[in-house]
């Protein structure tokens, strides 16, 4: 028999509203709400412990639950709601009949863990919009970076908005964040090459040795990259552009240039 | 002079709103409504013709009128709109002082124009979200393909949102739709080579000579490509992916794809 919540005014149902709401209240918490089999599965295989799993009999069957509680750590409580409050919390409704709050994992750049001899690591610097920090985090998963570093990020990680896009690919890459001063730094320690998504003294993307520690680093649409990049920057590259309008989206620039390093590394 | 627009209850004003918000309104009308000065220029660039210009002179200065009156159809009308009115017409609020109604082409496939003699073209068929086809049309305009063509659209494409994230490259580009039927038969008929991203039977994407005339399509995210699609197909094709989900965001896909073509093309 599970614990049963059925009253809005439950305080963690409070608690999880304000999770998904307020970037201060899971700094504060050290907490996020995960919402989703597939994310929540990924999470826990990607090492995130569950502090809560609240699910909705009505939509998610027994099995599925059996074995999200064999995989979880121990301590996750797992809670019956009932499906109004579910269809409250929940952003796709009634389509997953589960939510998770975690323990969100520290991604300071310093714990970061050694990557390979030659990684092949991305590096986005304050990305605006969570959609394209998804779709980042899903091609990097496809192509298996060594790890995805967002540099002075414009919101934590842990946003509902960001994990939602990502489809959970916000747990199964090795994810770092910092400032532009600390990645450039480990970066350098590291003998990692850095190659910047920029215009000036570049070279066309497809010229660059990628099989050698890389670190490709994109910026953002309206301002490109910090002067600070530029000035550490082993090569600056450019993707050759020949229209109207000389930009692209972002996520879709990172996921061609992390491609041609693919192909050159025969997708090893 | 310009004639100057004060109410809500204008009937032009109510247009605008409906043209914005209604499918088919659009259709009935052939009509649709244009926001931002980019992108106004970007459409005037493209052939389109206007039918009305309103403009908020406390936004948008003089001299950038005039330009627009100088490229635009004679017959645009030009109209100023008080602040009020234009804000509540506008996405963008108050950055920008400008938008149009504008005369839609027909977009069917039978009015595409002869490509050159190794055509690439960009097919997406069914593609789900505004966002996903703004991208994709902005990688086909830094590409400069010969064509981007939607199959079994979800939605016409002068939707505001579609304009909106393509940051006008729905104009910059050639763009068609039409069935899957009626484009493979197109392609077919001029000896376009088929390459369909799918799993089934499929090569890795990077083993395919992009130098001669290709189509490469793409699918949904959610269901792929349809079957008539993969019948039809020269050779299906993969992006090698080595993660935990198997799947990437459509527009990074298709720009991963478009981008190794234009690389073995040189980027001619």
């Amino acid at each position: 028999m599970y614990k049963n919540i059925t009253s809005f005014q439950n305080p963690l149902i409070k608690q999880i509203v304000l999770l998904q709401e307020k970037s201060r209240e899971r700094r504060k918490t050290e907490l996020f709400v995960i919402e989703g089999q597939r994310e929540i599965s990924l999470a826990i295989k990607g090492g995130y412990l569950l502090k809560n799993l609240l699910f909705c009999p009505e939509i998610i069957s027994e099995e599925e639950i059996f074995i999200l509680k064999e995989t979880a750590n121990s301590e996750a409580e797992f809670i019956e709601i009932a499906s109004d409050i579910y269809e409250k919390l929940a952003y796709r409704s009634s389509t997953e009949g589960v939510l998770a709050i975690a323990h969100a994992k520290n991604l300071n750049i310093s714990n970061l863990k050694p990557e390979s001899k030659n990684p092949l690591i991305l590096v986005a610097e304050a990305p605006e919009k969570p959609g394209n920090i998804g779709a980042i985090l899903r091609t990097a998963d496809a192509a298996k970076v060594d790890a995805v570093i967002i540099a002075n990020p414009k919101t934590d990680m842990f946003n509902p908005n960001i994990i939602r896009s990502s489809v959970g690919c916000l747990f199964t890459n090795n994810v770092a964040t910092g400032s532009t001063s600390e990645i450039i730094s480990y970066l350098k320690e590291k003998n990692i090459n850095i190659y910047c998504a920029a215009l000036q003294a570049s070279v066309q993307y497809d010229s660059i040795d990628f099989k050698k520690a890389t670190a490709i680093v994109v910026g953002t649409e309206a301002t490109g990259l910090s002067e600070e990049w530029i000035q550490n920057s082993t090569q600056n590259i450019i993707i050759p552009m020949q229209g109207e309008i000389d930009s692209m989206n972002v996520s879709v620039a990172a996921g061609i240039l992390i491609f041609e390093a693919k192909r050159q590394r025969n997708f090893l």
